[in-house]
């Protein structure tokens, strides 16, 4: 296997498009960018593989921190409590893992395998299962394959480790899986059912972290030379600007492990008169626009800071925010039938088809 | 090892004296009792052995059904279910048990070893670690030991299994795994931390399986030679009459996986004028006579019938009921300063100390 080493330069760019395909959720980056950054600077690196270079039988650890974004603002991951879900898996599985790879390429978790991959030595794979962030196990590529959902580990900071070794199913797993998170504080590293390498290749959504790198790049180059980030996270992301306006009302509480709210935006410019409002369960859920549905997940639903182009995350929602609210496509395999049984409107508890603003998925798709 | 058969004669002494042992909890025994005589009609049957008579290496499975009395009245223990945790453990330690042992003998938990044994052959010790019913982890006899509380296993119906496969505290482990049976349901089958034979010779409380056939025959009899039975289960367990009277109130709920809360009993015969108000957390806790405290854990206190001497659980519990309340000595273990930390009134919330209503503690202490 080769693989290319991610450059102390490419960290920013990703933490900063992380944040962006994190569509509201996955944690704001800032804290894993540092850690990240300081684990460079004491000599590690990490190398990044392309997923097709990756061998059928190779074992793949897929990692993230699970939690509540509220909370993970105040309880940082810690690189060696992120290992240590990995090698609990391992002394379970009885087997060493090949590799190591994000569950969600959205926020903070973008980061996650970067931790694992510098305290193992593991390469992190260029994939990831949302192509975004989603807040619940059987919203993962891996759930709509239909793959095996156990075995799981969890680790937190005090030595408390649980495997969830059998699931009857997906829904199972997020429920026993998320009942021990809120247990230990709604903040809990994991590691989730190990793949093959031939199961990441059928049903990984591939290289999620170049994309996130390339994304954040065009945001901070936009920045420097003066240009609108907003504008150029579009482009490069081929996303649509759905609603320019200031953050009027947000009503938010954590509950059951997740941040859960609504948040009111007044139209400014071309939308003065207008209001957008949108739902949030961790990630923006459905933007309501005067009251009809505008756009709904699967589709990206992201707020960037107006003038900045930076993510704004549903945690850190604050009255009078200008902003900008823009939609990604969503990877392909998202929009298919049984992907949106499992990250439609309805899987959100929504009475509401999905009603895409793009004519065709997202080039992620599998 | 050898070992003596627990005979098809032994089943119905057994469940009626572990249902006075479970001090209110631990579950009614008569569906496991029917288990239990199904298996041995067909031809199974259990073995018991002596602690004294294991090797100082065996590895001994510790097995109960966690969760709230109530629920485990609707959904009864399936033997292949029992034995699953243990397999599961199994797996997860990639080494064999030798012998199966009950964390309470109280209870419907006296069957649960017995259960196991019929699935998997394995001996079951004679020992348990409370001598009784008690609701949560901390209160075993190897937690009072400060053995090792992880890992643990669960499994429920629904092909659902997880470990707690590294815990910081015995509340620790009590917490993840009481929040994994909350959540499947409010019962499910658990095995707990493996013991070696050397820890249940040093920890466990020794020979509880033949002491509650014997207290369950000395009531059986004294029935069938029509003599009052509450009177002979006394004598044979050196207990202590306390309160005979009507129960006139009952305030009870499940909650956070227990059931929590008061009877009220109105004095008859010599008691009449008086009231004892008994306080419960599955088991009965603390015995209020008068509004001062009469009785409290780690003492037993035992609601019989007046007439028939079995054990009425706080699950059932209701108007009317004749009743006679009692106190059995607790094992000696449970009075020890580091016994009443874990067992003793305190633990259970209370600010009381431990008033024994025995001059010397249990014969069945360690």
């Amino acid at each position: 296997m080769s693989a290319r080493v991610i450059s102390a330069a490419d960290l920013e760019p990703l933490a900063t498009g992380a944040w962006i395909l994190g569509a509201g959720g996955g944690g704001d980056p800032y804290h894993a960018l540092l850690n990240v950054r300081r684990l460079y600077r004491d000599g590690r690196s990490v190398s990044l593989l392309d997923p097709e270079e990756l061998d059928d039988d190779a074992l793949v650890a897929v990692v993230s921190t699970m939690g509540a974004p509220l909370v993970g603002e105040e309880r940082l991951t810690d690189p060696e409590v992120a290992a240590l879900a990995v090698r609990h898996m391992e002394e379970h599985l009885n087997r060493r893992f090949d590799a190591v790879m994000s569950l969600e390429i959205g926020g903070s978790n973008a980061f996650q395998p970067l931790m694992v991959a510098a305290v193992t030595g593991l390469p992190v794979v260029d994939a990831d299962t949302m192509g975004r962030a989603y807040p619940e196990a059987q919203h993962s590529s891996f759930a709509i394959g239909d793959l095996q959902p156990w075995p799981l580990t969890l680790a937190d900071i005090r030595d408390n480790a649980v495997v969830i070794s059998r699931a009857a199913s997906w829904k199972w797993m997020e429920r026993l899986s998320r009942k021990a998170c809120t247990e230990v504080g709604s903040v809990a590293a994991t590691c989730k059912a190990p793949r093959t390498g031939r199961e990441v290749k059928a049903w990984g959504i591939p290289r999620t972290v170049t994309r996130a790198i390339g994304l954040g790049r065009a945001v901070l180059e936009a920045r420097a030379r003066k240009a609108d980030p907003v504008a150029a996270a579009l482009e490069h992301a081929g996303g649509l600007l759905l609603f320019r306006g200031k953050v009027v009302d947000v009503a938010r509480r954590t509950t059951e492990g997740f941040l859960r709210g609504t948040a009111r935006v007044e139209g400014l410019d071309h939308d003065r008169g207008h209001e957008l409002v949108l739902d949030f369960q961790n990630e923006f859920t459905v933007g309501w626009l005067d009251g009809a549905p505008r756009v709904t997940v699967p589709d990206l639903i992201c707020v960037l800071d107006a003038v900045t182009g930076d993510a704004i995350g549903t945690e850190a929602l604050r009255y009078g925010q200008r902003v900008r609210v823009a939609a990604l496509p969503a990877p392909g395999l998202q929009t298919t039938p049984s992907g949106l049984e499992h990250v439609g409107p309805r899987a959100f508890g929504y009475d509401l088809d999905y009603a895409p603003v793009f004519d065709s998925p997202g080039e992620s798709g599998t």
